[in-house]
């Protein structure tokens, strides 16, 4: 059994999601938010998010971790604002010494609902599916399983192409 | 006496550079650049700037952090890439309770040279000057002394609109 943490990060929500997986099943762990006061200095957001993953890796202690790669089309500040996030998410794993790798928002539907162009809410349906009894109530928790689920299927090749941390 | 940690971020070499300063008086410190292997993994390479930032302020203890605002004009993935080593340069004096203030490029050059228009071989140039006997090698390194004198210049209003980690 390997207890999976993903991530789906963004300076303001960012979710997260634990999923075990023994073989072709998963068990749904726990899930959730971080959020951030976007009136706080962006150092003091970093750090908070920095201190609640680091809370999470602690308490449910994931083996390995997938991260979504999210795509921005707006102007230059918001694509540096997710980098921040997505920089402390890619860091917080890595200090722990925990593989992570890095998903594309298309395989990670690929991989959940079956087709890249699925939409957020038939993600969010077969996410429930896939982990039954699981109470999640927000779009950002559903979509940070979404990628430890994708995680779960790629991980044989998700081990050889190595985006986090090396393994001897 | 305030000691003072400047850093030009990226994600291949942060420039980073210390300087004391009392009340009109600048002194160099320290200085250098942290060069992380564009080949290894992104979550690998921010680990090692994080180690290398908290080893810098464990060695240094300075007592207030300046951060260059670097814009980017390049594709989405450059400015990502930014992002994340901007994200590990802010997060990393918050940590240790350091107060982080940002500055554009324009402020550095206009509190170094005297105008936002100035070139980079200018500032260096009066980086060298302000700080005599610093032997200073890279230009990345120069560009963080550049920010930390910046923030020399602008320290009380910095004070007051604390971009970084609160006062009481």
């Amino acid at each position: 059994m390997v207890r999976l943490l993903g991530i789906d990060p963004g300076l303001r929500f960012t979710g997260w999601g634990i999923v075990d997986v023994d073989g072709n099943r998963l068990c749904h762990v726990a899930d959730g938010v971080i959020a951030t006061d976007g009136d706080s200095p962006v150092p003091e957001r970093l750090r908070l998010l920095h201190d609640a993953l680091l809370a999470l890796v602690q308490a449910h202690r994931p083996q390995e971790a997938a991260v979504e790669e999210t795509y921005v089309n707006r102007n230059g500040s918001s694509t540096l604002k997710l980098g921040y996030a997505r920089g402390v998410a890619l860091l917080v794993p890595a200090l722990a010494g925990i593989a992570v790798s890095e998903y594309g928002a298309m395989a990670v539907k690929r991989a959940v609902v079956g087709t890249g162009a699925a939409s957020k809410d038939q993600v969010g349906m077969m996410v429930r599916r896939l982990l039954p009894g699981a109470t999640i109530r927000r779009a950002d928790a559903s979509d940070a399983l979404a990628v430890a689920i994708c995680h779960a299927h790629h991980r044989a090749s998700a081990l050889r192409v190595m985006a986090g941390t090396r393994m001897a």
